[in-house]
């Protein structure tokens, strides 16, 4: 079950391609990296050409126009932020570069209040280089998260610690488990701290749909995507769309659904195929997967 | 941090290789596809000549001599048999195919006893081709561990449940955690189920050290090696040398010590850099860098 972006050679989709106004997109979210190529300006278009209700922006494209200027971009298109990507990486063993992350942190949440979301995506970074100690990282980004949420509240933002699949915690992401993310959020309140909900990073985790059933308002993000195999060998890239791969988005939409859970569906795919493919179709194929596959579940 | 088979050039090994009959090497146990171009009469008698204690067996190398010689051949080179690998992959959605999985499984409980080694180790399997319901999988699994109880026990054989790093979820091991395992095997006498405790596929899993130093007698067989970065494009070939990657060896070793453990510590290393070594500069480094950064926890 490798990537593809459109249904096998000669079959028909099992779906048709929703119309643009199908209210079945309206809580269907772009995520900026699943169409890399696209300048924010092109994503915002191909967005709102097929319909869908919201987009997932990242700090790094925002940058380039400003964040006012993408704001009355996405308002003028009647599009909702559903996330900002990304604040954390504050696992570092250096005071300095702690100190330097929780500058960037808080322009993050000043950025992300700036573009109206109330969602910061914090991906809480690996093990310094050769530093083993990944209880003691994890502590770090627990006390970084910390000294973070006076200015997130402040701001009216609440900040969404990111578990990552195991296969990232040495150089990425040493929160590893939904149960672990909701543990380190439990020690603030819900609008404070709350957690991201990643199809590839959870997939696999015992028990994840009973917890993602009582995680009520700690879930501030739904991202989805799928696992496939063999893993690509770049493994930041080895993300599927949804259909592609062994994700049960029934089982784990449902959970989601029990939850409480009223926001958006970010579809976030990091693929090479993905990424070289032309935006417009990729976006064909996501709303055709997100209608079949997650929207009835929700 | 990638697999290397020495020192890094021109620097001194931190300690030196240990000589046959150095007693720190008494519970070290070589698994014979760490050196996976050797037969089985050269892994014996490369484990002796480094004065290893132990030896792990996997059942195709033993099927090709036959249990009763390779028996005979560890019996008379002094070696323990720590482990058999492998039985398991019992989780098909097709009856038959369980059936069948039964009876080879019957059959590794036979070759484990023959072998007079107490610790079968048991890769639960991935998912059945198109089928994503993990959980119905993992009930499968737990099923066919339990079918295969009562044959175990009149052999003295114990099953012993590996949990695998997430990354092998969908297409290995649907086990995926220490906790899982250990509540899979809580349904069973200790002597019945164990669990298979390696680093490479636990070193990540939060609260893993009090969840090791609370598992007691379950805990069956200690197996290291090193979750090293980038991940190698091969994720089957993708475990280094101890001290080479990511993993505390220090704290996860004193875990096990915690747990009252006594048995031998195999190194398994699937790394194709590493077989295609010659199998004695392997065990050197193998044996040196046990010295160096497990045996003193032990």
């Amino acid at each position: 079950m490798t990537a593809v972006l459109d249904v096998p050679s000669g079959a028909q989709p099992r779906v048709p391609t929703p119309s643009p106004g199908d209210p079945r997109l309206a809580r269907l979210s772009l995520n900026q990296r699943t169409t890399a190529n696209w300048s924010l300006r092109e994503a915002i278009d191909g967005a709102v050409a097929a319909g869908i209700g919201a987009i997932g922006l990242w700090r790094e494209p925002v940058a380039e126009v400003g964040v006012e200027q993408a704001r009355r971009w996405v308002d003028d298109a009647g599009l909702r932020v559903s996330s900002l990507c990304r604040g954390g990486f504050f696992t570092a063993s250096d005071p300095d570069e702690r100190t330097s992350a929780h500058a960037d942190n808080v322009a993050a949440i000043d950025e992300a209040a700036g573009l109206g979301t109330r969602a910061l995506v914090l991906v809480p970074g690996g093990l310094p280089a050769g530093d083993r100690d990944l209880v003691a990282a994890r502590q770090r980004a627990l006390d970084a998260i910390g000294a973070l949420v006076p200015h997130a509240v402040e701001r009216g933002v609440t900040l969404g610690i990111e578990p990552m699949n195991p296969i990232y915690a040495a150089d990425r992401g040493v929160v590893s488990t939904l149960a672990q993310a909701l543990e380190m959020a439990a020690g603030f309140a819900p609008h404070e701290v709350g957690v991201i909900a990643d199809t590839y990073h959870l997939w696999w985790e015992p028990g994840v749909h009973e917890l993602l059933a009582g995680a009520g308002e700690r879930i501030i993000s739904y991202q989805v995507c799928d696992w496939i195999t063999p893993l690509p060998a770049d493994t930041l890239l080895a993300r599927g769309m949804m259909g592609d791969g062994h994700v049960d988005f029934t089982a784990f939409t449902r959970a989601m659904a029990a939850s409480g859970y009223t926001g958006d569906v970010e579809v976030e795919i990091f693929h090479a195929d993905i990424w070289a493919a032309p935006g417009a179709d990729v976006v064909a194929t996501l709303a055709r997967r997100y209608v079949e596959l997650v929207e009835p579940h929700l």
